[in-house]
């Protein structure tokens, strides 16, 4: 079995940690092919960011179709281009906010999920909403840190994260917290040991769950939404100079 | 890894088409440990079916935890007792409807589901919006069939699924199908062949979901809703003659 | 007019408590046929424990009919197995958390419930918004204290509730407030004088409603989710040794 | 027992066909007094109708509690002005159609609703939802039957409704069918004999729930939306020449 | 283009006020009609301050559609009588609280309401979500303060305003404000400077949405809930003596 | 005033009917700068036309930024890139079907959307709800044309069109319909004449909520999730060779 992983923005660091997270948790006989956005921002803090690297990520997740990829994990909390990936790919697509919450939500009856910057904050939410969470995820908490901080500081990051674990579970009785940055998975079972409270990682969770979709032999659904997208001028795939 | 399925009727023949289709679907390292409902009703067809059937299903929950299941999977579209059986494993568990809602939410857009009986509509949509399917799950269709007819009259059930589901797309423009009951297992890859629309089953979603599950080494959250049972008079586990 | 009002945990403690104020609050005419649980949990703290008492519960529900009962009440703020009694019932049934939460939303437009223990906190969350109540129930608190204790240490308990409905009052501008346990019941009058809220309980309410949807001439309707158990082997009514 | 019951329209021939139904269902002890909006409007059907005929009620809600209401019923389905008159009461008030959407809820697990006019189905729809019955109100239906009509011509109404309720019962698979109009009273049993289905009748459920919650010894709260009016130039209680 | 605002409540002090901003923010071309509920409640805090108001209101909609007005602003931000004055008037009907929501809704992710009376709150917690504001909504918070000291006490009013404000920032994360009275509109601009917040005020955006309306050249539609009001004894225009 | 107009799609012929019906609708005194989407895919029909378009037309809002625009409407009926312009815009950004939807929601109760493609089905359903709409949008409907032959053939379009709001009115009640694609602007007025239903354009409504917001004196908030995107290697705005 062959998974794509892609990275939407530009840090090689960052995504160096992800395929690290995915190899751990892969199963034996996953192949794990890992790209990066070359030339998106070097990472996603706003739609803006988000706009900026989905159609270069399009272009990697065709590339991994024609490498052989049976599905295809989005590294990015915010799941950017999850939609127009599934147009492209014939196999699964999933990203680490559907993946993660679909967990919490298997493992807990109500969770919260901890992300970097407030801005992020009503981005997840909606996400989270999409998903179906509704009133089982309690709250979407920041720690004030941007994205590229949360590698440049490890040890800062996990103890803002330890914090503000600990206050999710005593302000919103969450009984599982959800790390909401790509960058936080190598973070993970450690806090799960400082905290006592159920940490879940996005790489971790899409990785094993896009094995799974491979697994029971389905597909994206080519019938409506997730159609390929259709043929015209200036539409994909883009004429890459 | 080792997969407890419980099938929480008493019906063999129905526990056998589960495990074979459990056995096609699991992956190479996965030892399956089927157990069924002895003295449960023959088949689940309303909540009084559901409710007398639980008990003894957690105790093969509790048996197969000393066995050393690392997840269950029970058996069963209504996902009878499954709050109660988070409490007393120990590792994930998870139902057919939960497991392949989520599945049909990763892969489409919008579905449909197609179960026996009209009685159990109500019961299927409420699982599926408490699963957050929301306006995603267009409709919960019955070919009105009893269970055991499902296992009679393959055949038949085969005939009325797939019309059902070619209603399912024309009708609710659903891009994919669940199959809303475990007994309808087996007709899952035929029926997606005959009509042309994704069929989601339920027992191949949940076996591997439950596997990505314990792949990830994540449990069930203690801190809450799934903490163990309170020990107590008449508690559980249940005094058995 | 008879009404069947059924504890379905094994305390005689509390079934009498339960039986005092069905008493008082229930009109001249009606009698009341009090059972309990025997064999059943000795409280109800969790989805367990609601599953093995609810087999037995039918069981009483199934006698009561017999004994002409022309309603049932659910004596558990959880309102376990409440579907499945419809099933069986000729007549109307209702659980306490439906009953209080129902009431609440005619004499207030924001309330909040307090219930004992915090891990029933999101079971009566889930089972506030299956009523309708969305944001109309503005939070579930908890005193943290066992359902037992309750019985046991009646002026600790009152203490908190008082503190814990001042709370609901100040912090959520719950305009009354819902007791969550059965347990509570004899309680009530007291604490509305105590704080001033309106504090209403869940045996008072579904007693009178009881007898409400029977003066109606109504019953429970069997076209559909609350038609009669099908017959089968292994199903209802259990064979009882 | 008092119970205060207001037909907020000027119509007498409504006002004693409610008050024939009332006294069928009152209890033994209960006192029932019959109130009519004279000068409102004939009937109501839209929000003007509605609109005028409110501050007339309320002088009526007013007058009755100086004679010793213990609580009121506003016998109109579209519920007008039913939280003014929870300022004003002390006792509750009641809707027909919040008494009979909540009766439905717990008789049945989905319904639907059958009333005169198509301008009327907006005004229900969002009544329910405000209710709380969600997905399981199927669906608002009409007869495209004036209001006074339903008076004129009962044996037309009495075919088209019953057309509708066959309708309801096949197409939105409702267990139970409400009837939206206080006109339509009368019609209830022979409509439910006619059709096998369950037929909620507004008045009735009023009449009966509001007796209930006298006998809870609950009042309206006064602690936030329902306090009673401040007093103010041109407020309440209208100079009436 | 000519606008009629009517402020519902019988205060011409609370008139002027709302006319200034008024002629304020209205485009060059544009007729302004202002009128107040003469003989109506001094202010508005409460269901039954609205119900009085809106038949003297809706009197003042069919004067001004006789003097040519081309559309109707509510000058009151319960957003009284709504849906009857939409029935009533040809052009557009809109409400200081839809407006000034629909506005904040295009202007921002997330937004809380500051109002006068806790009283108030449930009433436009209710508004808000029927406008779909859902979780975009925080929190509706009150400034205790009556709606005529507001006018009386403008300092002190603005203080109120401006510390609440800086509460929904800090803990509600709002990213726009609205001011939940209309006669808080004059303090829009002077609170925006002071927090730096977005403060956004109904009557601005009621006059300037209902320009815009008409420039559409669209109409409120008459073909189902906004029909106009049958006619009938008793009802619309109404005999005035 | 200055509003830009942008069609993310690089057809010249939409964008000239675009410019040609905004140029009707606008204010007299607004100065209309349209651009549209070169190198962008001649239509947008699916999420990755839209990922792919919205790059390109990042940088039309920014350098109608540097142009003095007051406002930003994007003209395509899926909203694509809405929250991003928002991010890097000053004034309000405004898109067809949010526009379009906030006014349907101004002049009816109840209404329908018709667009294009049934695979735009679910998009559109997703805004509509993300905009409020809820139960209030009925059905969203598609005439099975694509984008491009709108343009190509008005003569069938206008055909399918009509008989599809009628569908709408007939079996959803829409009170009004939404034309659920920019190339249906032209013929908005001819289909209300033609189908005596309330037609709705979003064009027309995106145009003039702009002009409004500008008149307001508002601007988006720039306090959380539109703030400005963060400055970054890769980052916005994107070096364009």
């Amino acid at each position: 079995m062959r998974i794509h992983i892609v990275n939407p923005n530009s840090s090689t660091g960052m995504t160096e940690q992800i395929a690290k997270v995915a190899r751990r948790y892969a199963s034996a006989g996953t192949t794990l092919d890992v790209t990066c956005g070359t030339g998106a921002p070097a990472s996603i803090e706003g739609y803006t960011d988000e706009a900026i690297s989905v159609p270069i990520m399009l272009d990697q997740i065709r590339a991994a179709e024609t490498r052989g990829a049976d599905a295809h994990v989005i590294a990015c909390f915010d799941d950017p281009g999850l939609a127009a990936a599934r147009e492209i790919a014939q196999g699964p697509v999933i990203g680490l906010c559907e993946a993660s919450t679909r967990v919490a939500m298997m493992l807990s009856s109500r969770f919260s999920i901890v992300t970097t910057l407030a801005r992020s904050v009503p981005i997840i939410e909606d996400l989270a909403d999409a998903y179906g969470a509704g009133r089982r995820c309690r709250r979407v908490r920041a720690i004030d840190m941007p994205v590229l901080a949360v590698e440049e500081e490890p040890e800062r990051c996990a103890e803002l994260l330890a914090a503000e674990i600990r206050r999710a579970r005593k302000e919103d009785n969450a009984e599982a917290v959800v790390l909401g940055c790509a960058g936080m998975a190598d973070l993970c079972i450690r806090l799960t040991k400082e905290t006592g409270v159920l940490v879940i990682d996005g790489v971790t969770a899409a990785v094993r769950l896009s094995e799974a979709l491979v697994g029971m032999r389905y597909a994206t659904s080519k019938l409506g939404a997730y159609a390929a997208p259709r043929s015209k001028a200036g539409g994909f795939p883009r004429e890459v100079a």
